[in-house]
């Protein structure tokens, strides 16, 4: 009685539209460490503009070797690392590949230092030391003090704009550096093309182009400072200029307004009082300098710093009260800091005006629907989509309209696959947009015209020159020597058709529904009966002969090994277990997985996770098996996931710098552990159902955006009470541990009765 | 009397409107041998496409050293060659310096071969030997027989589109190639990006981006083909290709839509019989690939290309009857191919919508005008924009709205110096838009606001940190010490501020008058009343030591030695003829100046010319000296202007591929020809008068825009009859040997009598 009495006066606080400070659990130094690939800066909630330090950046080459690691630095921020380089405007959160990193800002003071110098020996160069001690991470706002120079650097941003305050000391030699050439990436194969305009004292234009990740990706910039420079310069580090040394008119190292190449840093000068804060506002755009000028003038009009941050919080806050939790303060800050992670991807890729640069590299503009960017859809289709779906549905409308106008301008007539800034870098396996589709259309989420969609799912997987998928069709599978990850390939595919199938269905369309349910069931040809494993197969149709089955490379497989991947059956759990020995075997088979020893050998060949990111064989560092956990629902061990799921929120998410044990990944990451926590799980998105697991949280109310309130009630949750004895929906007993979407976006109550015993 | 009734016929036969077909006059091959530097190709008046052969290229790299050299492929063809690499859309004509070359394209069947080969084994590469006797080259089409292959080539353009027509033997596999890497200057300096994007069978669109002459320019396209590719693909010569080895999901090289990189070449392949013809349309625009297709659209709706051709070559005979000659069929061929010459350039730069790209990269559109490019300022102010005010008045205009643009996108605030795509690449010396200017509101031609271009003007001629302006401005004259052109900027500066006074002085700014008008006497400071020489002068206002007047390098000047720039006071004869000891001594240091001996080693070191450019110690190959011959107007031996007017166009301009004597200079040198051809030219634009020479035409009809006719008449004209006995102006016999330009555009008649004895 106690837990529900503060359930109801949580709601009723709720009700009255008071929202709680739900930003001060959001922690983003969470994941900066290790392997989660975060970033500590400031960003609002799928913004376009993400403000953060770079500790180091792989774009210096330091004594002719890259001084750092592609891997590493994906987030451009590394809490072990002891020097901040600079503040730079774009990043991705959680990914294992890196991009952006786009215009990296500095301020210094004394002496012009326009090489950033070492970590080692910061004073070399332009960048700073600094110590956690003196450095605040929280959502929309980021403040660290530069040692070197006794600087302030202050973060925040708007969607489309990031603002910058610095609070310098006395000095007639205080700089702004504008680093152009920086980027996470190596800059030598990346940069492409500079551009720089000086409009006037106060503001800059200009676009940078790279060739990284995304391929063929311009910015725009338009940069303005509160306070107007004295003299400002350039250097240019390109190793070669055409024309520029014969017809040098101009002595275009200073004060010289028309900047171009392509790497380029710049820098400007001020005179500065004690404690004088000088404020930047730089706005980006895919489109024009003159539409970055018109984001910067629509989001920030003056220059306040702290309203701007305000802005930031209160929009933070607003996004995280949508599911307002009772748990214990370690699992808050999990969980806010969860919510915050799912909520900064997919990142808005439209203009205040709606333009934006499409597929096709010409100007698009988005009518009724905001565009969005970042898809990583490999590893979000599983459970960040299908959380959008529940606490973002408009947004993820918004995403699949963005999704079908990049369909619809590629050449390609694909559906994105890794996409990011108009570009798809076709990263991973599987073509899971239709996942996302699919689950969206079956939970009625996508107002777009369902038919199209559909087309557009069938187009793509009948795309037959795309990784193996003339091979699937003609054959079933993919023969392991026409593709490196055959099997992981194959496997998915028929997942994605399942979920194709899904739309056909409720679309009434038979003969789509028959032929994509037919190839759903492709998974069999890569199933062993005789090893009980998925395994690649060769052309003739023969097993491949020397198969590890705990090894990824080489046997068909990408980020997970057959012991992981040979779950990957997410929509057909029941033949699967069929497949391997009926309920019972494949139920202490979880367990093997989640138990066994894994070899040295396995950490030093597996990408993306460490030991942190195991437990037993189970990856969840890496995603193919973010479901399997679940799968003991199918067998007569449900208790088993209620043991595993809480396991792996203990040991994969902790409230620690080093808290993530793998990538996040976009938010996939964090959005298995927000469904985890609130005690049930999507394993096949595209269908309407969730397995139960078992809940961390004392209860939780979720605000949809449709005006209803799902409140999620734990009695007697806690570290040893983690078993489920008896589920309430509605008032009523569950007779199995699944709910429906439906259950839930109609409003309503789901109690759970948790006991330290599992209920056998 | 027999002259005269023939002006009359052809007065009669011009003014019923019918034509006479001039085109047949035109020879595209004259100045592609030695330092002419013109291209051949197909283009239409001042058109945006120049469709031309390249016959060899910097851009291939061949065992580790370039192939080719820089100055001599300034426009892509060379007459002694005896390979053609393909034909690229877009040439300089006549210019020193190299860029453009875009987009070639090369037909070949038999063995897909995606390299050039080299000039000595064409067959090594998809380039193919070719004869002259095959090569057919006219104003608006060009064609080629490829030996190699057995295909003809043929082209024509519109403003903004090139149409090719191949024709084919029976073959199953013919090529298109579409080499995207290759363009004129060193690609591995100038290729920033190419993106391409095949639509379908039939349509590809794309852009490509280059740092060369012009610094950051895009040239988006649009390519249309009449028949349907059965297959296509490409190859990228990048060195690195950032992440595209890992996630290689598609083969990329084969039938692959979505292209970038920096160095791309990519094939199409069809199946031809005997004599078939696949034509191709390409279509440019600075602004998008959506704009390119539009001007494709709008300009050539259908595949007839001797529609095309007929079009152009209208088009160039309605432009070249502006001027209808009586003249020896020699001097017709040069005299319409310097018109066509001098109507290639400047160049259309709006798409058919009115956008183009700015000098700030931002989208701009020309209202009420056509925006031009291709301002070779330092050549054309001299006689070519002096010539359009003459003939193409509404196009000089526009021009002059177009270099207005230009400085309002102007970072720098300057009027362009050398321009082309948007870009300022600053080449040469002086700031001359302002003797354009000038000219243009002196003669009433410029129909803008005369005071915001009068602003531009002081504006540009006050920008102290451009080569050397703030001394200039400082001491009236700029330290040897300061600029390797100290001498040739100051007395080109003087002359542009004359330019600038005489503006002010129509406008009635009086304080600008005085200023500049000031300004315009500081030839003066270089002038060393000891040696008679401009000279270079020190900061200390000393004359620097060991000083050359042969010699141009190191000297203070550039294209020019001192015996050439020291009459480099076009605005005031008078006093310079008083400096240099007065008349007589004035006229016979001319004399040796036109009969002077050089030493080989002023050849060796003199840019841009060969001893074919030079008449004793004048350079007609170079422009500072092309108003001297005329300077004896101002002594009292203007007959030997005459003979050496006569003398330059024979030795300097001949009917044959090597006629030029030197760079054409985007028409300069062809409009000098055309004036001195007509018996007047222009030695100071931006006054009112032009100074009489010694016609080479019988007689000419000029058709003004104003509905007017002027027409010249030269009585008893012939190689030795070159001596001016009377002239006669509307039946009044002319008091002195200069001419106004309203004597021309009001209309009129001017009529010279000749002698083979000069009239002392």
């Amino acid at each position: 009685m106690k837990k529900f009495s503060t359930l109801l006066l949580l709601l009723s606080y709720f009700t009255t539209n008071a929202q709680q400070n739900l930003v001060k659990y959001v922690k983003p130094i969470i994941g900066t460490e290790k392997m989660g690939h975060t970033y500590p800066g400031a960003t609002v909630p799928f913004g376009a503009v993400q403000l953060s330090p770079e500790t180091d950046t792989i774009s210096y080459e330091l004594n002719g070797k890259y001084n750092g690691d592609v891997y590493k630095y994906c987030a451009g921020y590394r809490y072990e690392d002891k020097t901040i380089v600079g503040f730079s405007q774009t990043h991705l959160s959680g990914t294992g590949h890196s991009d952006l990193g786009d215009f990296l800002i500095m301020p210094t003071q004394g002496k012009l230092q326009l090489n950033p110098g070492t970590a080692s020996n910061p004073k070399s160069g332009f960048r700073s030391a600094f110590s956690h001690a003196n450095e605040i991470a929280e959502a929309g706002y980021y403040k660290v003090k530069l040692d070197d120079d006794n600087i302030l650097a202050e973060m925040t941003t708007t969607t489309r704009v990031g603002m910058q305050q610095y609070t310098f000391p006395k000095s007639d030699e205080s700089h702004i550096i504008l680093d152009l050439m920086s980027g996470i990436y190596n800059y030598k194969e990346k940069n492409v093309w500079t551009y720089v305009r000086v409009v006037n004292d106060t503001l800059i234009t200009g676009f940078r182009q790279t060739n990284g990740w995304a391929r063929t990706r311009t910015v725009y910039f338009a940069m303005s400072f509160s306070k107007p420079f004295i003299n400002y310069g350039q250097k240019n580090y390109d190793d070669k200029q055409p024309y520029r040394g014969f017809w040098r008119k101009f002595d275009e190292s200073k004060n010289f307004p028309e900047i171009a190449g392509k790497n380029i840093r710049m820098y400007f000068d001020f005179k500065t009082n004690e404690a004088e804060k000088i404020q930047i506002k730089f706005a980006l755009s895919s489109v024009s300098q003159e539409n970055a000028l018109e984001n910067m003038q629509a989001e920030i009009k003056d220059w306040n710093f702290e309203k701007v941050k305000e802005n930031a919080q209160k929009q933070w806050n607003s996004e995280l009260n949508k599911i307002v939790i009772n748990a214990s303060e370690d699992t808050k800050v999990n969980f806010y800091t969860a919510m915050y992670h799912t909520f900064i991807n997919p990142t808005v890729y439209t203009d205040i005006n709606g333009q934006y640069k499409g597929l096709d590299q010409g100007i698009h503009t988005a009518k009724d629907f905001t565009n969005y960017g970042t898809f990583s859809l490999w590893d979000t289709y599983r459970a960040l989509h299908p959380f959008f779906n529940i606490i973002q549905p408009s947004r993820n409308n918004d995403m699949i309209k963005s999704m079908m106008a990049h369909y619809n301008q590629s050449a390609l007539h694909m559906l994105p696959i890794w996409s990011h800034y108009g570009n798809d870098n076709w990263c991973m396996s599987g073509y899971h947009s239709v996942s996302v589709i699919a689950d969206a259309i079956i939970k009625d989420v996508y107002k777009g015209n369902p038919n199209e969609a559909l087309e557009a799912c069938v187009t793509t997987a009948k795309h037959r020159n795309y990784e193996g998928i003339g091979n699937y069709m003609d054959l079933g599978f993919i023969p392991a020597e026409k593709s490196g990850i055959s099997v992981s390939n194959t496997l998915e595919y028929a997942y994605d058709d399942w979920c194709i199938a899904q739309i056909a269905k409720k679309l009434n369309r038979q003969d789509i529904y028959e032929e994509f349910i037919k190839r759903s069931a492709n998974w069999k040809n890569n199933f062993n009966a005789e090893t009980g494993f998925m395994q690649p197969k060769l052309a003739d149709g023969t097993f491949k002969s020397n198969f590890d089955v705990l090894s990824t490379h080489g046997q068909g497989f990408i980020e997970g090994n057959s012991w992981n991947y040979s779950f990957f059956v997410p929509h057909n759990p029941t033949e699967l277990i069929e497949k391997m020995g009926g309920k019972n075997k494949f139920s202490s088979r979880l367990d093997t997985l989640f138990s066994m020893h894994l070899p040295d050998s396995f950490f030093a060949e597996t990408e993306d996770i460490t030991r942190e990111g195991i437990i037993g064989g189970y990856v969840h560092g890496n995603e193919p098996a973010h479901h399997v956990a679940y799968f003991y629902n199918w067998t007569n061990e449900s208790w088993k996931t209620q043991a595993q799921v809480r396991k792996i929120m203990k040991m994969q998410y902790k409230p620690t710098p080093d808290g993530l044990g793998g990538n996040d990944d976009c938010g996939q990451m964090s959005a298995w552990y927000i469904f985890s926590s609130l005690g049930f799980y999507p394993v096949a998105p595209g269908s309407d159902e969730y397995a139960i697991g078992s809940p961390s949280v004392n209860n939780a109310i979720l605000t949809l955006e449709n005006g209803k309130n799902f409140t999620v009630e734990v009695k007697n949750q806690n570290d040893k009470n983690i078993y489920v004895q008896k589920v309430i929906l509605n008032g009523k007993v569950q007779p199995n541990l699944f709910i429906k979407h439906s259950d839930i976006v109609n409003g309503g109550n789901l109690t759970f009765y948790m006991s330290s015993k599992p209920k056998k």
